[in-house]
């Protein structure tokens, strides 16, 4: 009986992966996934449309910057909530750098963190439908670090389908 | 001899209204274009790709950004310079906010200004092949802002083609 249960659950985590991780095929997360969501940098993201920019205060210090792909932008535009599933939206976040050619002005220094949400609500059931994925030089950060994302943005803005970023006209 | 050297000057002037503006058939400016160079706000800017953002000291305490057409950022991904005509950049830029969801981070309030800059080297032989605008609420601002324009820019980014912003990665 216990055998029997343990089989069930065993085929169960593996729909699940192949589910949440690209890599259907063989059941594991590609290395460029990020830990508990699977999620990877979409294709040519850096060519999608812009939604809105922001400031960090120090420690972080960083000028972000969010864009979305097509269904996130359209979903913006018309202020649907939630956001439907397809959506994506990417933070590339930079240090901040003085200028040296304007006094008055800050730039984007070296690229800090590229910050990745996907809207799907069958893979991602537990986290209110989006996946999260937090990546520096391309490479995603560990399962502790992503641990903390959904209670922040749970926490803080529910009331917009747990996005912070509102589109700046 | 001077009536005739007049006439000469006022068909020049024309000619270069025509040119200039794009409401040729009258050599009138639009309302909506900006004085000196006649630019005008580009027709669906809103999506255009986005290159970078920046921060703007008080008193301006701005967060602008900066979004390129497709001409502007094909030669900003290759690196040519100077830019090819029919480049347009267009600053978004925003009133620095307090975010009242999430402590560390400055969002965009009020859009400030729109600012637009176009590359046509035949139009603007005067200003390095520049033509500037630099709109509020959709509207031009005066002759003598838009006179500080070409100062700024050739005195501080020359070595770049006269354009402040940089592609962030």
């Amino acid at each position: 009986m216990k055998l029997a249960l343990l089989g069930v659950f065993a085929i169960s985590s593996l729909a699940l992966s192949a589910a949440v991780f690209s890599s259907a095929a063989s059941g594991v997360p590609p290395e460029n996934a990020s830990p508990i969501y699977g999620v990877t940098i979409p294709d040519g993201y850096r060519d999608w449309r812009f939604i809105a920019p922001a400031q960090e205060a120090p420690p972080l210090d960083e000028l972000p910057a969010v864009l979305g792909n097509d269904i996130a932008v359209e979903a913006y535009k018309k202020g649907t909530l939630p956001f439907p599933d397809g959506s994506i939206l990417v933070k590339l976040a930079y240090k901040r750098e003085q200028s040296t050619e304007f006094a008055p002005a800050t730039v984007p220094g070296a690229s800090t963190t590229v910050q990745v949400m996907v809207k799907d609500s069958k893979k991602y059931p537990d986290s209110h439908g989006w996946g999260f994925g937090r990546f520096v030089n391309d490479k995603p950060v560990d399962a502790a670090q992503h641990e903390t994302c959904l209670s922040c943005h749970v926490g803080n803005v529910k009331d917009h389908d747990f996005v912070f970023t509102r589109y700046a006209p």
